[in-house]
């Protein structure tokens, strides 16, 4: 009577399996002061307009005459048309407020988009990639049979993304019905052209794919040519769906706050996924709560805009600090341009987990093994730039004296 | 290649059709004053205890050396912790802090919770009851086809909850997998002895069903001899989950918290229901928010407790008064006594419709049609007690002196 797909996966998840090794290291070396550069998690604070706004919003639910219950399922009003002007008119995307669904994070939506598809459909996922996409799709019983030797669901559709092919991925051989795409992307730090986007959205239209967007990490793009959402490109209203979060832009990670696009054209067998989508909100989730909703809210004040620009770029420093200070030591390294992740090729041909394991053990620093995010991920390491500029300094100044 | 079982729900959802109603109803009569009495929906403002705990959050979240980024996936062990001590183990019942999930609420983790199950389950439920349970099954796609005419789904198995059995359901003749339910019972404010619920758990263990228990209005108990949780019955760690809200009993409705208890003795075939739903919630789910849990750790707090109790009694004071003010004027009225709703049975056998139609056009309140509820529910209304004791006479005075 339980749902087997569950016992499909494999047994531990990457981010447990770091935290529990690191734990071991830690019980055996007390002394050590262990440097985590692993998990996507933020350091710093909550931006003071940030805060302001949701002292605010606290007051407000104190009093009779201003108190919020129920938000709308969808998100207020006022986030949604903030979001629609800001993200998107802003940048020439003709996306409406309505069709903006407030949600608790990215990864709530990137986890259960999958649920208004059948079980039936082939997806197609960039390999290396954020593992959720994967996951809960093996949940919802599609994605095969797993091989544990090459790491990899029967029924996905992988795209490899390597320094062969620039991590742009190819299109696939066999046609996907949906299509994850996460750029900048999710480990490797690299994004692609805007024009390489519209070829996507192109094929997707040519094959009556749906693209799911996910483009958490747009507030670090850098580069002119790239699309910070997949509504610049043109047909894109036809075809994608767009996530989007605060975690990484605005330090959301424990404040919790995101939200999906999904435009009133796009259907599929004759029905919008968007009425789709509102349904699922509605029955299944009872809206992001209104202090959270106003802390958004605040994100797009231009005080809001000018601090978070500031925490971006401190990230930022700590990225570039980072990719110059391997490539000196002679690392091959990736990403870290338009992206918060640093993307770097193990030495020696070690594996993902002999480097990290050697990493932890001689410079007590902790990065995530790159085949915990697809097979094409083996021989790849990721760093990421979250941490404070004194611990990136720390972390690099090992790596750099360290004979790994 | 969309999620066909979607298409199968009822065209419009119950609080949606009232909305319209309702909306239609003022443009047609600006002048009117609606009182509201439809949606279970709190009105009293968050305690001073909870809104000082959340300030101080928020505080926290503005500097670096307390700021928190993702929270533990299953909750923060201060409320966890607290929790179990103040919920369970001062009941006498043996639930520890890793067997609970806090949540951004009830709702969710209602619809949710059937995604551990397989697809081929069968569900009970009691009818009437809060529509969540069955809605999420069907978009599962488990519930058969749906007979508009008689509001039944076909492979759902109905438990009828009527005045001719006390509100109490019978045991099914059809042997379920898992059985909802929602005690107090969310619409007929009625609730059953704790020796009935003792013998709903030997039922589920003898018959190997595991029992859903929606415990979202346990605080509004004020009978002995009832249970608070399903987990002061004997066997209960084998056969029950158990969910609760923050909602209801401290007025969190727009601030999002609630958690799911499943035992770690319950196991259903040699695999735990615990292990499962961790894995839902660290796939799917990425923690409440911090400011939030910690509003939740507040309402366990010697003030908080004391607060949100005057608020409990408010409403509870609204629900004698509408249950005596309709029982003199001649309506047949249940609930209220250990819930915040009043279940009344309409007059002259109208529906439940005809009734809200007349009650919206005569007297301009608004309820909400017990046949929203499930079929069991035609014939009756709920009316609740989270408006304001100004509004519950105003509407009671309009009821008892307008001829329905």
């Amino acid at each position: 009577m339980i749902n087997t797909n569950y016992q499909k996966l494999p047994g531990s998840y990457l981010f447990s399996t770091i935290a529990k090794k690191v734990k071991e290291y830690q019980e055996k070396h007390p002394e050590k002061e262990i440097v985590r550069l692993g998990i996507g998690d933020v350091t710093q604070p909550i931006a003071p307009t940030i805060l302001t706004a949701m002292h605010h919003a606290v007051d407000e639910m104190g009093k009779a005459e201003t108190f919020r219950g129920y938000a709308p399922d969808l998100g207020y009003d006022f986030l949604r048309e903030t979001i629609a002007k800001q993200d998107y008119k802003a940048r020439g995307c003709e996306i409406e407020a309505d069709e903006i669904f407030i949600s608790d994070g990215a990864k709530s939506d990137s986890g259960n988009i999958q649920e208004i598809f059948a079980e039936t459909i082939r997806i197609a996922v960039c390999d290396p990639v954020y593992p959720v996409y994967v996951d809960s799709n093996v949940m919802a019983g599609r994605c095969g049979t797993y091989d544990e030797k090459r790491g990899m669901w029967s029924d996905v559709i992988y795209m490899p993304c390597t320094r062969e092919n620039s991590f742009i991925p190819a299109f696939p051989q066999e046609t996907p019905d949906v299509i994850y795409l996460c750029l900048p992307n999710n480990p490797t730090g690299t994004t692609v052209p805007k024009t390489v986007l519209q070829d996507w959205v192109d094929y997707a239209n040519k094959q009556g794919a749906v693209i799911i967007y996910d483009a958490a990490y747009e507030a670090y793009i850098t580069e002119s040519g790239v699309a910070h959402s997949i509504y610049e490109c043109e047909g894109a209203r036809e075809c994608a769906i767009e996530i989007r979060s605060f975690s990484k832009n605005a330090g959301f990670t424990g404040v919790r706050l995101g939200f999906t696009v999904i435009p009133k054209e796009l259907k599929r067998d004759g029905v919008s996924l968007h009425g789709l989508w509102a349904r699922r909100h509605g029955t299944k989730f009872n809206g992001a709560p209104y202090i959270i909703q106003r802390a958004g809210e605040a994100v797009y004040t231009v005080d809001g805009q000018r601090e978070i620009k500031e925490q971006i770029a401190y990230y930022m420093r700590n990225a570039a600090t980072i990719k110059e200070g391997l490539s000196d030591a002679g690392y091959e390294v990736f990403g870290g341009v338009n992206a918060p992740y640093i993307w770097l090729k193990t030495p020696d041909q070690m594996t993902s987990w002999e480097f990290f394991d050697r990493l932890l053990e001689k410079a007590a620093v902790v990065g995530t093994p790159g085949s915990g995010f697809g097979p094409s991920g083996e021989g790849y390491f990721r760093l990421t730039a979250f941490g404070s500029y004194e611990n990136t300094l720390k972390a690099l100044e090992r790596i750099r004296t360290t004979n790994l």
